[in-house]
């Protein structure tokens, strides 16, 4: 049978979403689902169940892989973002081969998981969807990209600069903590969106004489098609996603390349607003020990902190950190997200296993 | 017959809305309109054509005034805009026991006027409501709120701060120039929204670890019903209205004038952007001379700038400008922007007359 999207679209519209699996011969291989949950696009992946007592295997195993839409259920409602859900695992079990009763455990990382209700909501119709003997765990998307990076262990730092930006952390006994996250309104400087309407904001300036002239103007202009400054306002306010805005984001960093001192300041602003994020954790989890020289590794994930650049917004907010945190270990994650939390729910799997076996 | 909103939006949905001409006795009395139409009410005002020769009497007279809702077109779109402002046009003249054939002038200064093309638009309807001997102008309310100040003379400069904030000024000659009034994506800080978004991300930041505490927190979670700074994320964006966010302005001039350093911080850094608008538009205009000295009307319009504050935004403003500009004299209008519309249509006229009378 055919696994593709559309088509597991549309079973799900006929309510035949899972009668694939009533028509595949059983693979008695057990799997195990991570799924990258964010407001532009979810990835699910499949890998198989690996031994607990060997090594992580190099490259790690991918039994298939499923993409869909968005699935942040404060952005589409929860209707959607759990058909959405449901689609692309069904997807992605169907072309590995495998069906329900294969699953091991489930880690779906999704954003807007800010508080504990989040996380019980989204559990109890996981729950529906799987037979009971499946392991399931739920956790915000800043948790699986820390796991990209350090390979399933909850221990360390990420930092997420994309649209927007998040600092997470956690200790090797389990405290987490937070910084930023909080979106445009609620001062997201560092992030995407965050560059951006700063660059904007530096253009309605030098138009209405509050700032110094800079090329972001043309820049800027070009980019987005518009022939004057004034005709900005009409053009920020006309969609308000904020994906829209942080696109703009590299044309600050070519700006800045080119020795433009407006784009320059903000793209420092930038970083050290990245920067405070993590030495917030940091302090707050006590990462870095009693002498402040304990390594810890500090994950750095997102389009804003790629390492492509000549101005490279990742390397000085790590030198930034490293000022301070000496043991600050940058880690650029080899796989996706989603891996990241198919890594973790093998490793929650493989805890409560043996915890299970010593009762 | 009666005049109310109710009644005459009834009569507008049946395309009634100026039937009243025909149902009363016809005043031989020249009347003018002036309509100041922001993003949450507009006014009607209805005055006496006043003789060209004398002062302007004090008090100003009133024939009638109408209230009624959004009339910014960006906001509510043109159908509904121009529904509103037929409407609440309508309710005065009827109040006044006038009809549209008494009228001599209208100024309709609204929201959302950005360009000449918007001008155009909107006069070019307005051309259709009015027989065609009425005189007919468009403005930015902006342009209302510093005639409100200078009883209908255009020069000077205006500073508006509200839930938003522009400045605006005019030569004598006729020349004008704006600064900021683009909205808070594109940096208003010294705006109501700039202001309580500034404390809202204190609240974050002091939570998170990246920012001193602050009576902030306690002040504003009680104003707005949340137990922690957990919530903010979700009330912030659960409503994008900037009113709802701008509301929470006055927690934080309450929080300065109890000395906390965060506030007062806040407040002085919206000080220092607002003169900074006024300075721009100075500084373009050269409203201050070539010395530097001469003296220049500075409207100080708006709830930020309301002098009823022990932590006085507005003085603060003027005592920062006037560093620069020592001729600027604040003025804080006693009539509201509708009658600076009415009165400037009345100069409007009165020069058109003039003029005609020449040729």
């Amino acid at each position: 049978m055919s696994g593709t999207a559309t088509d597991v679209m549309k079973r799900y519209r006929n309510g035949e979403i899972w009668d694939f699996e009533n028509e595949m011969p059983t693979l008695t291989r057990d799997v195990i689902l991570g799924l990258d949950g964010g407001t532009t696009s979810t990835l699910c992946i499949c890998i198989p169940l690996m031994p607990f007592s060997d090594d992580l295997p190099d490259p790690l195993p991918v039994l298939a892989t499923a993409v869909a839409g968005c699935s942040n259920h404060n952005s589409v409602g929860e209707t959607a973002a759990r058909e959405t859900l449901e689609q692309v695992m069904a997807e992605a079990l169907s072309k590995s081969g495998s069906n329900r009763s294969s699953v091991r455990a489930v880690c779906l990382a999704v954003s807007g998981v800010n508080h504990p209700t989040d996380q019980e909501r989204i559990l109890s119709w996981l729950r529906h969807m799987f037979p009971s003997h499946v392991k399931l765990f739920v956790e915000n998307d800043a948790v699986a990209a820390l796991a990209s990076g350090t390979l399933g262990k909850l221990h360390g730092c990420v930092l997420i600069a994309g649209t927007g930006t998040i600092a997470y952390g956690f200790t090797e006994d389990g405290r987490e903590a937070r910084a930023a996250g909080a979106g445009p309104v609620l001062g997201d400087w560092g992030s995407g969106y965050g560059i951006a309407a700063q660059a904007l904001t530096a253009v309605v300036k030098a138009h209405d004489g509050r700032g110094p002239q800079t090329m972001l103007t043309s820049d800027i202009l070009r980019t987005i098609g518009l022939s004057s400054p004034d005709e900005l306002i009409g053009w920020t306010y006309e969609d308000p996603s904020w994906a829209r805005i942080a696109a703009l984001a590299p044309v600050v960093v070519s700006c800045a390349e080119a020795s433009d001192p407006v784009a320059n300041k903000i793209l420092q602003y930038s970083v050290q607003d990245l920067a405070e994020s993590v030495k917030a954790v940091v302090r707050r989890l006590n990462l870095c020990g009693q002498d402040g020289n304990d390594c810890f590794a500090l994950v750095m994930v997102g389009g804003v902190l790629a390492a492509n650049k000549r101005w490279d917004i990742g390397k000085e907010v790590v030198s930034c950190i490293s000022k301070d945190y000496p043991g600050a270990y940058p880690i650029r994650p080899k796989v996706e997200p989603a891996m990241g939390a198919a890594l973790l729910a093998w490793n929650y799997f493989k805890k409560q296993s043996e915890n299970g076996l010593k009762c």
